[in-house]
Order: C-alpha cells, then structure tokens, then sequence
C-alpha cells in the first residue's frame, strides 16, 4: 500500500478535476484523495448531474456558477472543454493545486507498488529546481543523489519549484497525427527520474498530471479559450505551459518534470483530435519561436504584472498570426482581472460568494 | 550476454584510454572492446611499462611520444594527469571516439544483464538531439518513444548529435567536499533513459564514460592544462565540456546525457581530490557565468574557429580571474595548432609518424 504524503499538506492543497465521467475514477484514487478537498469544474451541459461517491469533500462547479461567479468576466473560461479546469485554480485558497484527467488511474511502480502521485508532486514542489545549472544524477534533492562534479557551489540552493509535471505510463499523450500514425504504441518504460527544465528551455505541459503552487505561479496557469465556440482545443495545457515557464524563468522559478507517473487509461480519439489540433499544428510553429524569444521588462515582479506584459506580446506579435491570438490576448487579461476579483477579500469564495455551488463536506 | 554493436562502426571507432593501472579492467571489457582499436595514452612516468593482455588491437602513447609527435605543441597536453587521454583523440584518425577511465568496469542493467555501454553511445550518437525543445518522454528516437503533444513538426527532425555522455553507477561522480560529507554514498538508480541537453544550458561533463563524434566536435574536446605543474586538477573534463557546449550551441549541435551505465568501482582520495580542486572550485563560479553569457561572432563556421575565439575570449575575459587562465588560453590556441598539424595530412599518423610509439595489432 502506498504512504500517504505529509499530513500538514492536507490543509493546503485542493485537487482540481475538469469532470468526471466514471465513478471508477474516484474510487481508485479514493485511498490518495479522500483526505483532501476536491473541486471538480463541469466542462459542458450544466443540467447534467456529476455523482461524486461517498466520502469525498468536494465543491462543484458548473457553467452557471461560473457565470454567476465571475459575471461578463466568465468570457475567459472555455466551455465544453477541459480548459474550463483553470476555473477551479481560480477559486481555490489554497497554497497547491493537484490537476488531474478522470481517465488517469494509478500506476504501478516496477516493483508492483501502487504509486502515490500526490505524494511524489508534493516532495517535487517542497523541493528547489535547478534551474540554472543541469545536473547530470537528475534531482540532487532525492535521497542517495546529489550535486556532481562541476556543478558550482553558489548554485546548490536551486529556485523555489512552481510547478511539477508527472508523466503517463500505458498511453503517451501524443498528438492527433502521432496517435494516427501509431495507434498501438503504449508507454511501458518507467523513467525513475525527476527532472528540472533548464531556464530558457520551453517544454510541452501536459494537464493530466500536474501540480503547482498557486501562491508562486498561480495566475499565469490559465489554460486559454479552447472547446465550443474556439477554432482550436487541445492546446489549453501547452498554452498555459509556455506562459508559465517564460514567467517562471523570468522570476527565477523552477518547473520539474519526471515521476510521478499515473496510469492513462484511453486514448483519446484521433479523428476528433485532429478536427481540434488541426490550427493549433500551424500555429505552434509560430507560437514556440514567440515564446524562445519573448522578453519581460524587468519591472514585472509579480506573476500578474509579467502575464499582463505577455497578454500585451502576444497581441502585438502573435496577432497577426490570427485574430484569434487577440481575443486571447484579450482573455488573458481578463482573466487576471478575475484572478484579482476572486483573490483579493483573502476570503474563501466557497460557502460565502458561492452559495449556490454543489458542495458536500 | 551483450549483442554486439552494428559491425560497420568497427572501422569507425577508437577507444581512447589515459592509462591502465589494473589488467582486469580490459580482461572485463574483453567481449565490448576486443574488436576495436585502442589508444592508451599513458599518463605518467614513459619508463614504467603498461602491460596489455593479448588479443587487443591498440597503440601505447608516452610522454616521449607526445613530445617528438607535437615537438613545442606538446606543451599543451598535460603531464601525469588524465587530461592527456585528449592526445589519443588528436590522433586518432577514426569518425567516434570513446573514452573510459580505468576504474570503470561492465554495470548491469536492473535485470541483471550486463549493459554494453559502448553499443548505446553508438545508438547515441547516431540519432539526433532535441536541443531546440525540451521532449518529456525523453529520447524520441528509441523505440516505444515519440514526440509528445505540442512539440512543433518543424524541430522533430532534431539536431546530429555531436556527444554522447554517459554514468556510472556505484561510486558517483563527486567533488572532494561531497565525497568528504558523503562517503559512503552510493549510486544505485538506474534511470533508463537518455536526455538532451538543451540548448544553452551547460552541464558538468564527466570524462569517465564519454563518447563523440570526432570529426563533428574533436577539436574542441582539449582537457586543458592539468596536473603536472599546473595549479588546479579534475577539472580537465569540466572545461571540455563547457567549451564544446558554448560551440555545440552555436552550431546546432546536440549533446546527450543519461544511458549508458558503467560500474565505477573505486572512489579516488578525497584529501587529494581537495587539494586538486580547491583553485577550481573558486573559479568555476567566475567561468560558469562566463561560458553562460559568451557568445561566438556569426562567421564562426567550423569548430576550430569558434574555439578559437572561444580562446580569445577566456583570455580576455578569465584571464582577469587569474593568470592561469591566460596560459591555459595560449593552450587552446596551441591545441588547435596541434590538431590542423597532425590531421591535415589526411595520413594516419600511427605507423608512418609514430614510428616509435607501442603498437600491437
């Protein structure tokens, strides 16, 4: 059986699941997440009913609190899609947040343990990256590794780590033209590593398995206008990876990637992928070269003041790319004066501003 | 046991050792090593013997050899210090070269089998390098991998991978003050994978368990001035590495870490470690921003002119840290000297102008 993470963590973090379409789910994870608040952001029809087991403390959000909550600001958020996800990063008060798709199930480590997730993100997040410097015996903070050779001494503090990116065993999240090109590839290999990406590096964020502090990059971790109405979906999480990982750098904060590994039950399918990737292929070939290049002036302290100048970048530069690039631009913005709405009493929004939210304790 | 690797690099490889100390070393290495060419490099006294056990193909290099092949340029190889080993890759006249301490002998992978570390740097170095973006499921070109969601079509062609860096399980590679504190630390993860560095990051290279391509990178694999007479030692590697990164970055080149394991079986003396780094360890924190922010001129196109000016620039620049580095940036200059001489004939030099040097086919 698998140890459960540090009690004092268990008031300071929410789990965020965009929906949930099998109750397998949950009673899988029940032994890892039982113990912690769950917020669950419906992604479609609001009439729809979410059955959420036994047990569980969660809250539920539904397009109609999200409307009612944010007001004309609920454009930011998608709808019929699991971008909606950012929703629940928005509300939440507390320190982490631990995103996860609902047809991700627990792995098994080569020994045949299951694998705590939580607990591998949490010891991810409680310690630095090494941002600046690559170390050749991956994350010197594991127990039985450390600094080698070479590596200076002046950088052996490391950054605060902002974000944790776990990886997926049985099917790889690949892309719609991959998953065509080969249907049968399943992800066996456990890569007992945890890695930092290096300052100026850009990497593909995937949502399934991810972890962050909210407290160092929360407001930078929108994951855009994706799903119904949007000529795009499926780039919501890379989205918000590239913003995240240009402020990151900036602020000179760490983002990990490696273990914990979860189980990805189903692929998604290809056909449909393809139908949403299709402008984001295009378009990624723009966009990555924008964010290689992008600078924040350095009065940008604050995670919101660099997602405002990067709001402004991106319609300048990414605008001409596509209109679609300056409703986003304009998006983000809003976004963040929704961030500063929600977050600014210090107050809880759960039983206070939000009286009409499915909640359960 | 081991597969073999593809039998057309046989004429393709050399394996470059800076002494042996131990007949078990090559006994163990027998069934990887035996069809190779090897160059060992010796690294002290010319009047004591090496002995090699029959069956191997190799040539013997001494001081002697290097003063009346390089005449004044020996002045660049290092004397009684492993950094000579850099004399072999000057003169071999083969496309990869492999080099290995003496202290490292055949690991096993973690079911049981004995890894054939030369047949994974070949594998290695004969796929590209994601150097332009970071893949999360490490090394797209294995098998049972791929490029993950969101990483661009454009760069999947990656970049030719110029170095190939291996590690070592058991004794890890560290510095005097981390073997002091830890003495009895072991490694034993075996993380089975194989990362690029990405571009712009610099990593503490190891000359343990290393492989490149000689004719894409070899004149920038110069270990500097080391040991004998000089005021700093085990940082031979270090520079290598810094130097062929900042030149590797700036022509597209990738540079690979993680698999192949070897065993290290023997931790070096950390009281004479400490006397050899102490200088290093001050100066790495002055040459690591330095080789972070220098920049090669655009018309820098082939390898010996970036390092070159990579030359200029160290002694401008490190020369102000200490007067060492202008001396070992004359080296440099010497080095590439030494190199355009011995490998602009076309000529193998081994038994037309070395005509003294041991030799055993």
């Amino acid at each position: 059986m698998a140890t459960a993470p540090s009690a004092n963590l268990k008031d300071e973090l929410d789990i965020v699941i965009p929906t949930i379409r099998n109750l397998d789910f949950l009673e899988m994870w029940r032994p890892f997440f039982e113990q912690y608040h769950l917020i669950i952001v419906q992604d479609g029809d609001p009439s729809k009913k979410i059955r959420v087991p036994d047990g569980f403390d969660y809250q539920l959000y539904n397009r109609n609190d999200v409307n009612r909550i944010l007001g004309p600001k609920a454009s930011c958020i998608s709808f019929k899609d699991s971008a909606c996800r950012c929703f629940g990063y928005l509300v939440s008060k507390k320190k982490y947040i631990f995103t996860i798709d609902d047809d991700c199930f627990v792995a098994k480590d080569p020994s045949g343990k299951e694998i705590n997730a939580l607990e591998q993100h949490i010891k991810n997040l409680l310690t630095p990256s090494t941002t600046h410097f690559f170390n050749t015996l991956y994350d010197p903070y594991r127990e039985g590794a450390d600094f080698v050779r070479g590596y200076p001494f002046s950088l052996r503090e490391g950054a605060p780590t902002a974000v944790s990116h776990g990886l997926w065993l049985n099917i790889p999240d690949y892309d719609a033209p991959t998953q065509l090109v080969k249907p049968l590839e399943r992800n066996t290999r456990y890569v007992d590593a945890v890695m930092t990406v290096p300052k100026g590096t850009l990497f593909p964020m995937c949502g399934m398995n991810l972890a962050f502090d909210r407290e160092l990059i929360g407001p930078a971790m929108y994951f855009g206008l994706m799903g119904d109405g949007q000529p795009i979906g499926r780039y919501d999480d890379m989205w918000a990876g590239w913003c995240m990982k240009v402020i990151c750098d900036h602020l000179g904060l760490g983002v990990k990637t490696g273990l914990p590994y979860i189980w990805h039950s189903k692929a998604s399918n290809p056909f449909v992928n393809l139908k949403k990737e299709y402008k984001g292929i295009f378009w990624q070939e723009k966009a990555i070269p924008f964010f290689q290049s992008v600078s924040l002036p350095k009065e940008c302290s604050s995670v919101e003041k660099c997602y405002l100048a990067l709001a402004g970048e991106v319609k300048s530069k990414l605008g001409e790319v596509d209109p679609y690039f300056i409703k986003l631009a304009d998006a983000m913005v809003t976004w963040i004066e929704a961030w500063n709405m929600v977050n600014s009493s210090g107050e809880k929004p759960a039983m206070t501003s939000l009286p009409n939210a499915t909640s359960k304790k």
